[in-house]
């Protein structure tokens, strides 16, 4: 299915480092803040060893001002210094999407 | 960081039925066949409750090929009959990307 109007998706894969550290808790007001923001359409997130995080977004702009958010930099510049071993970001436009439901 | 050249990005997002019926050992197949397509780029995967799948690929011809080849249409008429419940597939195109790396 083409989609009427375009939107975005940033893909967040990334691996922890060992023990928690305060991560839970920034991850869940991290979920929170980010679903206050302009442009916020959803997030999907999982984690087994391997974590995959896909929130998506009305247009680059919003994601712009969502990496730019004082809080969440702080909660990136944690990210580097305690949470993450690994993480790779890809920012991605919605071509086609479809949907099963039973 | 701007990409070079553009690639492609299908987030699969599901949600299982009760119980694996064949579930486990399809998913490994439909991976290594997936690996064995032209334009298979790479492949990251996690599920707690909710799954969430990315594969990467050169071109949307290859998104297209690998959703067409027929072993692989098999996997999806049975996902559809028995192993999920819910799924979205959404078709990305990556447009720039970054990674960090401790």
């Amino acid at each position: 299915m083409e989609l009427d109007k375009p939107y975005y998706a940033v893909i967040f894969s990334s691996l922890r480092t060992e023990g928690d550290d305060g991560y839970g808790q920034m991850a869940q007001e991290m979920e929170e803040l980010a679903q206050q923001q302009p442009g916020f359409l959803g997030v999907e997130s999982a984690r087994d060893g391997l974590g995959i995080t896909v929130s998506y977004w009305e247009s680059l702009e919003a994601i712009a001002n969502w990496k730019a958010n004082m809080d969440h930099r702080q909660a990136q510049r944690n990210g580097i210094k305690k949470w993450y071993s690994w993480y790779k970001v890809r920012i991605c436009r919605v071509e086609r999407e479809y949907e099963f439901n039973k």
